[in-house]
């Protein structure tokens, strides 16, 4: 077992599954929970590590703060929900400048309206930025798993920005941007936004089904198909200026949402004031496949190898 | 800054902190959270790094999840509270048995009543395992900072199991233990239990403060008396079969629990059936001062340093 997600299978294989089915553990963006109180919690945990979800050559240590704490608040805004807290767990080398990785963090938190309220710091070889964030929700989360065919498929903007920026970032460094869409892109990575308005009006519009595109397009329709039993026949990829079909498709950590519903006037309706979501494709019965303009895609996008 | 305390200290003077004096953020075991439905939610985290806070030629990666996830608990079993449920993010090398990793994490969740439900798994060079727990109280959570002058100090049991068994790991290798209390001690350094069932006689003792003593016993109690404003007069300390003084009052991860409370009888019958916890010590009005036989302790205990 080399690859993330056939070793995220094979575990939840040996971990218990919920005896109640309004709860969600292990398979979605985030947990779904009861609470004695009555109340549904949401719960995501998402380890952002130095080298490896960023080049700290390229970008700042308080951008790996930042994006640890989006990254995490984006498995809520999947859901549908509403961030609560964060708390945080660091680990962290000798000489790392804690105070940059903190001022990145709580940029994030203020941004995402999702205060730290607790934390751990231990000593360790390699930076690692573990958040773990709450959420609630005033009805039921969104899940992977309620898309039915004929249903419309929407992703909340173009994609491909983030694997754009770095790629900006790799061939001119640090300091310049020049290309179009350079700057934003740049943005994109190193700074990205959890779209937690768009992830509420998608719960809002019916939405059936919800994922962040946080390994690609293709690869993250893929697992909302394999979860709901259907087939996504894509029609169009929004692509953001000055990226590729490719980074739009393959390219991770865009943090933009894609979601399935049935009522597309619904959807203009919730997403009033908004920007616009674009419709993508349509829901088939023809589970587990993944098409672009009648080609199968692969499915293969970002995933930790060892 | 250079040790953990400074460095966390410094840090959450950036942070902001609560408006509603109900809720605990950074400077308890675990955050106090009001959740919509009316309810409230502990949440707390730690993170776990191989070589640092376990010699993975002496104990099994098993080990590692289980302390992990045991930790994390223990700070829920500190605020009197019943843990919920556990995300674990794992950032690992390439070789990691992933498999022997998670046997542990769910062993310690099903010994700890705290399924894992949610996780996330990123490449890394460091093993680091952090773990975050949710918590629920069914009446006020105990904190830090209650405690008063003329309280009494109890401990759940004797100290310095870890540090011995640590030790007798050092000394004799993985597959050899020969002195007293040695396979105790082993066990306590590598499995870990959170003391829930104790955490919550406590509270309903009627304890005005707690921790758990995971830094050694003179540096919680610092940070107890710190937080409560007040001091604390040890007269004994109990010492665990095979440990020393020095194991008991410096050596982390035992994971007893210490507690303040005000009325001997009413801890002895809310312990009824459990282990009895032992008095040790009394409250004074002389805030932050720890004293053990009238001689001064040197509170530094475990503590990340850079």
């Amino acid at each position: 077992l080399t690859g993330e997600f056939e070793v995220v299978a094979a575990l939840a294989e040996t971990l218990p599954r919920p005896t109640d089915p309004r709860q969600v553990w292990i398979g979605d963006d985030a947990a779904v929970l009861p609470t004695p109180s009555g109340g549904r919690l949401l719960l995501a945990t998402d380890a952002v590590v130095a080298g490896v979800h960023a080049d700290l050559s390229l970008t700042g240590l308080d951008d790996l703060g930042w994006k640890a704490l989006a990254a995490a608040v984006s498995d809520i805004a999947a859901m549908g929900g509403d961030p609560g807290h964060a708390v945080v767990a660091v680990a962290a080398p000798a000489g790392t400048d804690m105070a940059a990785l903190y001022e990145g963090i709580a940029a994030s938190a203020a941004a995402h309206r999702c205060p730290v309220v607790g934390g751990d710091l231990v000593s360790s070889t390699a930076l690692v930025v573990a958040v773990t964030v709450t959420g609630f929700c005033e009805d039921e989360p969104v899940l992977r798993r309620g898309a039915r065919p004929g249903d419309g498929v929407w992703v909340t903007r173009p994609l491909g920005a983030a694997a754009a920026g770095l790629r900006s970032y790799l061939a001119a460094g640090a300091d310049e941007a020049a290309g179009p869409g350079d700057a934003d892109n740049r943005r994109a990575h190193a700074r990205p936004r959890a779209e937690l308005d768009a992830g509420r009006a998608a719960r809002q519009a019916g939405a059936t089904a919800m994922i962040d595109i946080s390994d690609g397009l293709a690869a993250d329709l893929g697992h909302l198909v394999d979860a709901s039993g259907v087939g996504i026949r894509l029609e169009s990829v929004p692509v953001a200026a000055g990226a590729t079909v490719d980074d739009a498709l393959g390219g991770g950590e865009d943090f933009a949402l894609a979601f399935c519903a049935g009522d597309a006037a619904r959807v203009a309706a919730a997403f009033a004031g908004l920007r616009a979501p674009l419709l993508v494709g349509t829901c088939t019965d023809a589970g587990g496949e993944l098409t672009l303009a009648g080609v199968s895609l692969n499915r293969a996008g970002w995933e930790h190898r060892w």
